[in-house]
């Protein structure tokens, strides 16, 4: 199938969605670069290092691994690639790639952005969620303060997304990167919701996956052309995160997935937004659809005062004033700010509401 | 007089030069920021905090003091700073303004480049070099590998030049500054060459200062715009550096200033050009001006094969060769690759040369 093509301010870039593709690799690196280096974490390298480096099987290929999970998105680990990097003598004309989910692209295209003041980079994602991280050029690294804190907007020069790499992910990752799926459905697309919804994760094929992934990624990729640096309308992809990124933050990284956590985000966003506008949004059926794929819902032991803390402190605020996305309709978002005490009474009614059901 | 205005890809910014224009920082914050962090360095911050933090006078309004220095330009700063934005509250309608010399418009301009995927920032420079460093937008820290190996392109809102502050910098900081005139003369303007030659640094007045740097600028500022990202004419400007730069690192970053390694890369690319073009250049006079001026300019203690080592490893090394910037005349630079035993050679004629003088 064709290629998705994405425009940035400084150049446009393919995504090549199909299976077995990372067996090619060597095809889509275009240019002539003196040395490639390959950045992976440990359980993605176990599995398909050997089939990039065997593609790629050029003399200066070398390949870093990381250890698995959110932490590796840390300032050590970013400033060892770096070392690495200079160890393995790469220079401007090098190549990084980063071959895994959202945390070795956020990684690795950091380091890309800042190294020797920007090399290129290419995405193998490896997981459902990495659709969206791949696409857009956001790269980050967390401080110990908050998520994604430090980084750049910095695209990469293609994305080659091998579908058949997602077989081996966990449940858990599926329904991480469903999430995102069903984030970029209510944004933009009543269909694609209804069709998400009819979805069952324990039985997908790899024909219905790689629809919604071509879907989802061609909704992130318009808004992201429109707004790449995000003073508008990129906004809307935060669907779901204030809360989302405030739950990761509370329970510690590795509890619940990104995506199971903004899967909540989701439900509290459209419980805020049914008060707010006195409207009617398929909550019920999306929660039905959460459970019937067992996200994780339970909120009754959660600390909603320290949760509300860690929303004020995302950098999402301005003027001290919180900054939510929410639905005047199904696709039709739109940024709403609150003050402490409306979220405050939100999030107690949207605690009480969860846990009844 | 006018101010300089410098494209880039991503906007255009004004370079405004004057005595006592630091009074005046606040009127040339045109837009609205939410807060704003000033950083400095302890010796500027003892000198000038005072009157950007009264002429700046919000509410919100931060100053954060580095330790003086080329080790401030280092990972454990960057991440510090961050920190400090963190804490300060500074979200992304912040602006970060540089107060100082090169060293802290390289480390908050990297700061402002990554701080939530980049915020805006100011260049206040205080020293005669920074007019280099704060105009063309590289910005970067060093690895304990290698210097300006982290950084990013990102170019400031603005450039707002004191010459006043410039009174306070020692004899030796005014030398590290007058190299990087020289270099852009020699790279752009024979005339511009000819009358600094005539400049005493012991006697300048603070109109010539301001023309030089006037001068400069505009050279710098017409490469930069160019070739924003370094992929042809900007390297010219990196004459004297590969010499300068592995002095820098073999004497330990403090011993000799940039600038001053600066000076004795200049000559060294002359002799390296003389021999290799078969032509004239002012060896001579440079020699003899620096000499005047007191440049430090003995190598008989200096450990050659290290200094080699040290350039083999620095970043302009493409397929293995050293690019160095050459002179076929004044005002005509050029590119050419060297291998290890050529340098070598070089280096060695050179420093018997200098030796004997
Ligand atoms: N840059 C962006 O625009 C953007 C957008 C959304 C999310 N993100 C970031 O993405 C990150 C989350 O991404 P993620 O969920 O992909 O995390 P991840 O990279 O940690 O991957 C999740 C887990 O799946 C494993 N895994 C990956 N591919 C596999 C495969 N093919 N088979 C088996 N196991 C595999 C990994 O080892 C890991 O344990 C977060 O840090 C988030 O901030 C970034
Ligand atoms: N980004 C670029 O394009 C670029 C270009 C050239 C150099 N640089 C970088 O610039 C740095 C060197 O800059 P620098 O020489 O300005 O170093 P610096 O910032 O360390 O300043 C030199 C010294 O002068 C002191 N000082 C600064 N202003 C003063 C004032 N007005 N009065 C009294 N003392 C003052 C400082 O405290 C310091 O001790 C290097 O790190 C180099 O890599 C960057
Ligand atoms: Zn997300
Ligand atoms: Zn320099």
């Amino acid at each position: 199938m064709d290629d998705i093509i994405v425009k940035s301010s400084s150049h446009s870039y393919a995504i090549t969605i199909g299976e077995n593709v990372r067996f090619l690799v060597d095809n889509y690196v275009t240019k002539k670069y003196s040395s490639i280096l390959v950045v992976s974490d440990k359980t993605v390298a176990d599995l398909y290092a050997n089939d990039i480096m065997n593609s790629l099987k050029g003399e200066n290929t070398f390949l870093s691994i990381v250890p698995v999970g959110e932490q590796s998105k840390d300032i050590r680990l970013f400033y060892q690639l770096h070392t690495e990097a200079i160890n393995h003598g790469l220079d401007r004309q090098s190549l990084i790639i980063a071959l895994g989910g959202g945390v070795i692209g956020d990684l690795a295209g950091f380091v890309a952005s800042t190294y020797m003041r920007g090399i290129d980079y290419i995405q193998l994602p490896t997981t459902i969620l990495a659709h969206d991280s791949s696409v857009g050029g956001k790269v980050a690294i967390n401080h110990e303060l908050g998520k994604n804190l430090i980084g750049s907007f910095y695209p990469p020069k293609a994305v080659i997304y091998d579908t058949q790499t997602l077989q081996t992910l966990s449940e858990k990752e599926v329904r991480s990167g469903y999430a995102e799926l069903i984030k970029e459905a209510l944004i933009a697309d009543g269909a694609f919701l209804n069709s998400l919804l009819e979805t069952d994760l324990f039985s997908l094929s790899t024909k219905e996956l790689e629809e919604h992934l071509r879907t989802g990624i061609k909704i992130k990729a318009t808004i992201v052309e429109e707004d790449e640096k995000e003073a508008g309308n990129r906004k809307y992809l935060n669907l779901g995160h204030t809360l989302g990124h405030a739950l990761e933050t509370e329970l510690g990284y590795g509890t619940i997935t990104h995506g199971e956590a903004v899967a909540i985000g989701l439900l509290f966003s459209i419980h805020v937004s049914e008060l707010m506008y006195a409207t009617k949004l398929p909550y019920n059926p999306l929660l039905k659809w959460f459970k019937k794929n067992h996200y994780p819902l339970d909120l009754r032991n959660i600390d909603e005062k320290s949760l509300l803390n860690i929303m004020k402190s995302d950098k999402k605020i301005m003027n001290k004033m919180i900054q939510m996305v929410l639905l005047k309709d199904t696709g039709q978002p739109t940024i709403q700010e609150l003050d402490d005490e409306d979220l405050h009474s939100y999030l107690k009614s949207f605690i009480t509401k969860l846990s009844s059901e």
